[in-house]
């Protein structure tokens, strides 16, 4: 079985783009990611690409060909929908077609647009991401759901609204100087506190923004990387994918999430390490409760002890485990569909030292991604490693 | 390189199921399809699946978990949306997955709901397949689409109204004794040629119908069928793939499908076969044009004389060469994200000899399917085979 390089990389400003389309970004993201790459683009096999609402934010489905098109491509290509983990499953489909011998070169990404629409209607179709018929039509949306996992955690684990205010504050301090990032401005406990409650206890700096972007990867096989001498230190050497119930209401627990947990455990095996070996994570923090329960279900933490981890600086920038040194989800911005690739993006960029916050890290050599869509019903986990 | 079996199929009838959810759909034809194909369920891998509108249909967009739920399976689950090929895709994928060793037992399939809201809504959601800026604003529809590439091809082939109309009776004859045909009605070509214009030259007869329904197949690596001592007479042999520019104005004609070309052409070389060697074919007719253009991409005829062949009894019943024995899109019905994996269904049972019209194929070993998304933007071909 071959092991699967990360070639080149690229991802848009994640930001408000009013101006520009879905297929403008995507194009902007791809070239950038193909010349990073060195891989001529005849060498393609195919796109596997990665979006969420497009039917509702640009009344366009079917988006596949159009973006082949937008990477200046005519290769097959297929879109995967799998909520805020869309690119995350069309990053892990890829990684097993090219392990497998069934293609050399994948352009893998993602894009979404969200801030052409008023916020009212795209947390309408984000609410599409649970399920409608049980939650939807009750008025679940997923800060309401979030905020569910948020109180239950509370009364199991005694946490508090300031302990996941600590992680917004620190994320937002990781985005200060990347410029990629939609908010590059520091943030106090205090601003946080005081923030107006979305659903109690989930205020607006708990949550993650609006956003529109794009983001790509080329993927290659070692022999591939070889033959063309490329310059490729990271390589995808685990993947993991867990389902669980769609609603809330079907699940033994509002406080785990068995299908981060059985992700992680795929992922950890497949690359033959555990939690001890990853020097940094990005990780999906729609809300700050979904950092605490990530670094939970990536074994990181006992259950009910992650939300210490922001607060006692083990995750922050000069702490032991580094977690979304990208600014993450919350202060990167979360442009659903892409927001799977740039986990690889931001990571490829710390491990091979050209991130703004490289220096942090500059002995990273293993790295994990965790990647939720819906209240954590489908998670996809990776595991970067530099491979001499 | 190991060859994938088909070791069960399942499909619910193709029809209005107002009283029926999209979940119940699908837990129907994927429990159907497990039982047919004696896999315990435990040992399924991963559920693949396509669906294009269930954003609008039904609110709810990340059906992946729900979908595996609802065929009572914990595993992991990923939605492939391709517009009229989204299942189609998925077949690809799966057999992408086995043949490279990273899978032996998947679930396959696809759903969608249709008639739960007004034609109009269904029109305007059908048409975020093509290029919402280019097309969609324009006030482009699918009929009126391919109501273009019919008068382009009149023009250039000399083909009449009455020839398509031969393939919507041919179709319609197909499918009288299929019982999970949406019509099981015979019709004649004045019929056809009398029933009111939709765009003109695709009359309402022209045109596949709005319909609910789902469709499953469970695919299984041939050691997996070995060992188990699985009755899994057949095979598919060949995948194909391909893509074009989504919108029509960028196309170099309006009556070549290149992506079609294409992905044929792969599957026919994956397969080692060629157009001769082939019994029966199913071929995506949602517009009659559009089964003329699929029989000439599949090279079963030359440019410009395939018109000929419904009229000339080649593609009927008692025919050479059977086009859709099912009754096609036009007549069992055209559940978007259901077509691709029906298209396996119908096939693995009129190969096993258990479809209604088998008796027309005794002999047939080798079959081919087509399934196209948008204007043939995104094309997958199939080819199924008996082996020993």
């Amino acid at each position: 079985m071959t092991s699967v390089r990360i070639a080149g990389v690229g991802m848009t400003p994640f930001d408000s783009h009013p101006e520009r389309t879905g297929r403008e970004l995507f194009g902007s993201a791809s070239n950038e990611a193909i010349d990073d790459s060195n891989v001529p683009r005849g060498d393609i096999d195919a796109l596997f690409y990665g979006n969420f609402m497009g039917a509702f934010a640009e009344g366009q489905n079917h988006q596949g060909p159009l973006m082949a098109d937008a990477a200046g491509l005519s290769v097959p290509a297929t879109r995967f929908e799998s909520a805020c983990t869309s690119s995350g499953v069309a990053v892990r489909e890829a990684v097993s077609k090219i392990r497998g011998g069934e293609a050399d070169v994948l352009l893998v990404g993602g894009m979404e647009r969200m801030t052409n629409e008023p916020t009212s209607f795209v947390t309408e179709a984000l609410a599409t991401a649970g399920d409608e018929l049980y939650e939807g039509r009750a008025g679940m949306t997923f800060p309401g759901a979030y905020a569910l996992m948020a109180n239950a955690y509370f009364a199991e684990h005694g946490a508090t609204r300031a302990d996941l205010a600590e992680i917004a504050v620190k994320n937002h301090a990781h985005a200060l100087e990347n410029e990629l990032a939609q908010y590059q401005r520091e943030i106090s406990v205090d601003d946080v506190l005081e923030a107006p409650l979305v659903a109690d206890p989930i205020g607006v700096y708990d949550a993650s923004p609006i956003t529109d972007g794009a983001s790509a990867a080329v993927l290659v096989s070692d022999e591939y990387a070889r033959e063309r001498d490329l310059d490729a230190p990271v390589s995808i050497t685990g993947t993991g994918q867990g389902t669980d119930q769609l609603a809330l209401q079907d699940r033994a627990s509002l406080t785990r999430t068995p299908a981060a947990e059985r992700a992680a455990e795929e992922a950890y095996a497949d690359a033959s390490i555990g939690p001890d070996d990853v020097d940094l994570a990005e990780v999906h923090d729609c809300f700050t409760i979904a950092e605490v329960l990530a670094l939970e279900s990536l074994g990181f933490y006992d259950r009910g002890t992650g939300y210490q981890a922001a607060r006692d600086g083990e995750t922050t920038r000069d702490g032991d485990l580094p977690v979304n040194l990208s600014g993450g989800l919350k202060a990167k911005g979360h442009p659903v569909g892409a927001t799977g690739t740039a986990q690889i993006v931001e990571l490829t960029k710390l491990l091979r030292g050209d991130h703004v916050n490289s220096d942090a890290v500059s002995d990273a050599e293993t790295a994990i991604t965790h990647n939720a869509g819906g209240t954590v019903a489908s998670v996809t986990v990776h595991v970067l490693e530099v491979v001499a």
